[in-house]
């Protein structure tokens, strides 16, 4: 039986609308607490990630920090996750030529382990696609039933970027996963002056489980002082529209705690 | 010889205008940015660590995090400096407590290395005072001299809320300090509403040589989430003050680089 089945609602469309990114700063925090939905996840490197609170909160597991500042630092030492001034590497490929699995092991522990002593984490998610590395992928799929906690798994591979010689083992792992696969819907990379029709086309979505990924942020100093605040702003500014909010009620609301009940 | 009459500065009066917490708030350093006076200390387990640029740069030392967010963690492992989520402890009393030396100076080891990787650091000095446990004092003052950087040591230990069992070794290992004495001033504990009072002032001081501590930010939602906000805004409006401008061009200004030079 397929996750929608078991919740009763083949047929419909349902979505879990996401918010990335929380704790990393005071701005994302913000624009969480206006928009008023529940679901997001929080980098425990964050400087700001004892400062969230809501009802479906998980742990967005950071191996990655790619803006001069704010940057972030991993909660352990191991030397393959850091570069030479102490912060985690800048970029995928970076990360990947040098992460050593052991050290994400113990790094992903320690920050799961920490966000249980903020909140009650409901699943798991990772910024940047970090463990898609297949080797990283099978620790964070591993952590996540250990923990008992959903991992979020997307239902295609295709479109994500991810390097070919990864896809033959990350698709065997998937396949194995014990969690609900989710068609997964990102505006990051679109223009922000198309962000409004992204979110009002969703009207045209056919039945099926949506993850929908977003990234709003508050439009403050400190918020723009990341380089990509612009498509920041431009979901919080759509997802205040109150068009937005019209097409959005069309959808089956569901949120990560009540996939994890299902499991 | 004093410093003073080694620079050639006898019965001037002298002044390190000094900016502290820096790398904690975009609103820290963009206060710094705007205020144009160039000393200051850098938190590196700060968030904005890696974004600060300046002329005068030193370490501020960290090994507590006092607010609910933003928090810091340390670089370092060592369980006793850190509390159950990871942080570094909320308070003093919590972290001498528990602190053990050769954990402290590992990780004050590790902020001064990262810390050079991000800036060439001109001294070094200590969030609320966190090394004045005397064998923590030994620590900063062995650290100090270990990478040739001058470590702020005040002229005295009366009215900075030390505990009273500490001033004997404290006091004797000050004497023994390759450091020059300064005359420590900071209006952090007076009321907002006395700042631009207190630094007009500084006219009346006698000659000799001042370090006076300022915890400028800016007005933003990120820098008003701090508990402290208040005190903070407070100095940098007084700082912005064309009177305390004048007040200040009164003194002889110094920078921890020239007192650098003269050891």
């Amino acid at each position: 039986m397929s996750l929608l089945e078991r919740l009763g609602l083949s047929g419909r469309r349902v979505l879990i609308l996401h918010h990335d990114d929380l704790g990393l700063t005071h701005a994302q925090n913000g624009a969480y607490l206006a928009l008023g939905f529940p679901t997001g996840s929080v980098m425990v490197p964050g400087a700001w990630a004892g400062g969230v609170r809501g009802r479906d909160l998980g742990v967005h597991l950071v191996l990655t920090s790619e803006w001069p500042a704010p940057r972030m630092r991993p909660l352990t030492e191991g030397e393959s996750l850091k570069d030479e001034a102490g912060f985690f590497p800048s970029s995928l490929e970076a990360l990947w030529r040098r992460a050593r699995a052991e050290e994400v092991e113990r790094e992903l522990r320690a920050q799961i382990e920490a966000a249980r002593r903020l909140f009650t984490p409901t699943h798991l998610d990772t910024h940047q696609g970090a463990v898609l590395r297949p080797d990283l992928a099978e620790v964070y799929l591993r952590l996540a039933q250990e923990y008992r906690l959903p991992a979020l798994v997307p239902e295609s591979l295709e479109g994500l970027g991810i390097p070919k010689a990864f896809l033959p083992d990350l698709l065997r792992l998937m396949e194995r996963a014990p969690f609900p696969r989710v068609r997964f819907l990102d505006p990051y990379g679109l223009p922000p002056e198309e962000r409004l029709g992204f979110y009002l086309d969703l009207s045209r979505l056919p039945p099926g489980l949506y993850h929908l990924v977003h990234h709003g942020a508050l439009p403050t100093p400190e918020g723009r002082a990341l380089p990509d605040w612009a498509t920041r702003e431009a979901d919080y500014f759509a997802l205040s529209h109150p068009e937005v909010r019209r097409v959005l009620s069309e959808f089956h609301p569901l949120t990560w705690e009540e996939v994890g009940e299902t499991l």
